[in-house]
């Protein structure tokens, strides 16, 4: 209604379900009104480091996304994540004509809504390069506007350099943009080389709101780069992602942290531990994507044994149960048992197994520890 | 992903739902995307008038709303809206530290996308006076900024005629909007009685967002004065609305229109032929809302008939069909039969009736034809 | 609760949103009630037939079904259906020791409650002979009991003979059941052969539950023999689809029927006049899955014209509707257009086209017209 | 399909959600299918006790129901449920002349699907007089058989003592169910007085299906009887309670106990540590309701202080959990604080308060712990 104020705090606070009878002539019709809430994504905790659910790549209309910078924290606080990072084009800027252009802005003006909020405000820009190279993301930066907008490739070099002089955390966004488009820009360019050796890459965006860039993982993990994921979104996160059904999620990095800060995200970040979530799957360092499955998946003892009238081979019964908001989908390679397990979230299945085995073997179907590989997980009969 | 023009246009046709492997490399994994469509609004033609649905109040970033204006477009085209308007604040600018002060610019930006996605845009302006008086829309106007931007109370009147000087169509916004604290705002004013008299006032919303104003709706009856419904949104319709869940939907105005277009709104906004559409209710004129009832529910032939064994009463079976996306409930008030009707959006309930009678007298408790009045609702039985 | 008769025409009546006291001293807490409705399944008439939704296999617990007949009249009255069929196994009644064997006494339990809630019960079994030849479905039987129960092969003959003379329409059920288990079950068989040349077989299920029997859709088109498919329910509904979620429906035969009565489906079954829907797919003989998507699909006049800038090219602006709660999936097959169109359920979709063309070519991937056709769509350009 | 075994633990292994094709010429449609899951109900631990979420009362067609027996231990599975018991009539068999009476017979045909299914099945039945006494439920009895099946009100406690010899825990089912209809029968009744001081009366039903019998719990609140609530279920789960959409459970028992199984839930029940969920309220006695409160709800401390410009009071803000599948709805009584706070299933709000403060007490309205009493809860601030 009338003359809103973009801090949200106070209006998410005011909600509701049933028809409502105020003191002032005006009937509040609430059976339609959304349920506002910060919607709890679970993931276990992981060898001691909390689940951090971040996103960190998108726009707002300060270049050429379709939002207010505090849509953005509204919809994060909604999502359950916990660190947002806006990440505007510093060499494209087609809202020009009627936003004032100011790289550090987006950041500015929501900062105050994100403390609110309790989200996690990570400093950032996209540099906008033509591709090749194509787009760098850096994180942790002091000040946007004292990088390069110029778009000229003589800068090229340049203007990762200024990005590094802040020490920030710089990784290079959807590596197979233009494959189709620019023959040659989605391989392991020379440009891209010299950063990794001089060290100013860091990681490489895996995952780019729903496309997954295959050859891009195998090039992160050979070189030990940390594999992020994000959304990259210029529109409603409700546009690009059908977020109102039940187990849908936008696209995210979990960020395995020893304390939920900007700190704490720049060091793991710095040491690799990152898992990429999008749509049902998982992508990320097999050490890494086997630490979060394994925490998030457990195998009960035997409840029960049946033996076969014809055969008497006897068959155990086990619940497997998915204690987090994410998606496995196991297929059996070794043992005698449940063939197929889907293990939807916050959910169980019954598994079966042949009795007097020691362990079943199956390959987790929806992760990728490299773009042809699947994380092969064993589970304990007892 | 990176770089996006705001034409919607091409984006919306390219969905889909299952996994696709591109030819380059990067792999769509769309299980988790929008299916992208425009949902049909179905209600069906009323006395040869078509019903078009419109939202007459909302805000983007040129004042203080949340969104680019192309959002405005993309809901309206998703939700089955027909028409909308960009309604801005000529007195209230917050944003223009960023945002260039032009009050007609939402609209000129959106106008493309409009025609694209066959939505009808009516160029509008909230002019937004303290209250009281409070804030007025004028719909139909050729240029806001020659309208008066200065908030100065000596100027409400000259704000108001400036817009009549366009032929505006002008209605007060949510009368009870500062009801309690500001006391005497929601009554009816020497001001806008003075434009009633000048016929410069011609419609009232009685709906603001989720938010029944019940003495406007007095009002807006007494006086001949065309009933308006808008959501007056500033956020994302789906950050207000739960619009996911099947059966819900924004605040609208159903127009009875001649044709589909801007003309045929105006017309049939000048003739007083609207029902506002929010939550589950109906507001308007009882003749509107009657025939509006009466195009949407259907009762068939009595397809059954059944005999009680202790009494020998005889119960007839009819089947009541509600052919709309809109919802009705109904109480019955005269006559033997089914006492209490849920008529869900696109669905049948059985109705019984004791033999040997002609109707069976309802009242249709959903709807409002004064703030203490429902619709009386006379079904023939055959 | 307590005691209630299986009738429930009463009971569907009972329903209701909010919170509600009684003055009884027990509050009604109703916000997690299921709201009891028929919904309306909307698929338009075509070449002046109703369309009607149709399910001519199920079981319940008087054979191995899970529910008792009530259960499935509900079920079918929720879900929109105009007409069911009770087909019980004559041969296999495993839960003989607790329920008495009646093979007429399902539908005979329910043929009231039928009447009351407007749903058509089309007296049926289920010839369950072992396979090959396997099962076979005859409807508009007079007494199940008088057909043969006993499962010696030697009277498969017999048993087929016997529905015969009760001038059932007799439909052959999921050929390729035992495809994998019973080599030579899945083939056009003798048994089938001499059926079908002394025309005692007039139908085939060639979808059965989520099965779509590839093989079987040739050899009714081949045959000119009735598509027919079902669900062949034994569990709830809601077991087996997830029928709560918008746009999912059981498997079903759409008949288009003179009208809405057991002769009428009679009627059309005899014609042919069938197309079945499961999933998002449809499955029938060309000319009736090509008058169905014609009766669905309407494209309005082009509403906007673009000029590219740079080449000239014009493009023009339609909206394809789809007014039926039917799924279509197009591919752009000839002229030069949006390549894809996803029509989801009572929605739209803009469409584009280069100016100066007459049509454009589509192939609608939804349908099966043939194991390895689709059908082919022209739409014409206005 | 075709011929079922009733036994569904294969069956719910066997599902997932794409288009499959088989070897075998049937194309699987999942599109549609439901994801077979059990979903679990998150509750955290009580005090070291494990909540037990518990449903004992519900029939099948072995008198009243509407289905076969493992049909309530497939909706158990899959809505997260521990334990069930079948409690079928004794003395109402409406079904008699189809189904062989036998008051153990659902129980002992489901008890092996029980346990591949991990459910716990106890043993029970309905000891169904005539109104008043009316009905009670006997649970944790060896053979329901040897109880009393003659309707006669001269046995009415003599049907009471066959169950007590049978060490059953008693509770009375839905005192008021026949409060307008037999007055007098809502009342604290002789019979029951004398069962309670025999101490052959260990619970009050307080919830049946949606129905709160508001004098009843104040009756074993007062007698330190066992409070319970049930479905009472006779049709499907899924007609009278829409399970499907998120948040919407089954009423139910929530039972604190030692261990996972039939004597672990007696030991608890003799104790009374239970609370009833249904619908979005919890009922139980006060230490229960509040030991659950906190268990599931926690406050994290200050993440930030804002101050406001013009007055310089402070504002501290908080984050408020729930980490549980319930819901709660508080009210602020005293302190300067966010005035509600609706905490749905599984998320947060934020939480404001004037700085300086030790705590806010609120009330839990969502909570009742006497007809007319809802739990006092304090929040302390850190």
């Amino acid at each position: 209604m009338k003359i809103q104020s973009i801090l949200l705090g106070a209006v998410l606070l005011s909600t509701g379900y049933s028809q409502a009878q105020t003191d002032d002539g005006v009937l509040r019709l609430t059976e339609f009104a959304y349920p506002v809430k910060r919607q709890l994504l679970n993931i276990p905790n992981v060898n001691g480091y909390q689940i951090l659910k971040c996103d960190f790549h998108m726009h707002t209309v300060f270049t050429d996304g379709h939002v207010w910078p505090n849509v953005r924290i509204q919809e994060a606080w909604r999502e359950g994540l916990d660190a947002i990072s806006y990440t505007e084009h510093m060499e494209y800027n087609p809202h020009s004509a009627d936003v004032k252009v100011d790289h550090n802005r987006s950041h500015d003006l929501a900062i105050d809504l994100a403390k609110e909020n309790n989200i996690v405000l990570v400093k950032g820009t996209e540099i906008t390069r033509q591709t090749p190279p194509g787009h760098f993301n850096a994180l942790f930066i002091q000040d946007a506007n004292a990088l390069i907008a110029d778009n000229d490739p003589k800068l090229d070099q340049a203007a990762i350099d200024k990005a590094d002089e802040q020490k920030a955390f710089i990784f290079w966004n959807h590596p197979g943009w233009k494959a189709t488009t620019i023959p040659g820009s989605y391989e392991w360019i020379d440009f891209v080389e010299k950063m990794y050796q001089a060290k100013k890459l860091h990681g490489i965006e895996v995952v780019n709101g729903l496309g997954f860039h295959k050859k891009a993982l195998d090039w992160a993990l050979d070189r030990n780069l940390t594999i992020i994921g994000n959304t990259d979104i210029h529109n409603l996160i409700a546009h690009d992602y059908a977020i109102e059904r039940p187990g849908v999620h936008r696209t995210m990095t979990l960020v395995m942290a020893k304390d939920r800060s900007a700190a704490g995200i720049r060091e793991a970040l710095d040491a690799g531990r990152t898992v990429v979530w999008s749509s049902k799957y998982l992508f990320g360092k097999e050490e890494n994507v086997r630490a979060l499955a394994h925490a998030c998946l457990a195998i009960s003892p035997s409840y029960h044994e049946k033996t076969n009238g014809k055969t008497q081979d006897k068959t155990k019964y086990y619940e497997i149960k998915n204690n987090s908001d994410l998606y496995f989908e196991l297929e059996l390679k070794q043992g005698k048992g449940t063939k197929r397990l889907v293990l939807y979230p916050e959910s169980t299945q019954i598994l079966t197994a042949e009795a007097g085995q020691q362990k079943l073997s199956y390959e987790i179907v929806s992760t990728y520890i490299r773009s042809d590989k699947h994380l092969q997980f064993e589970i304990n009969l007892k």
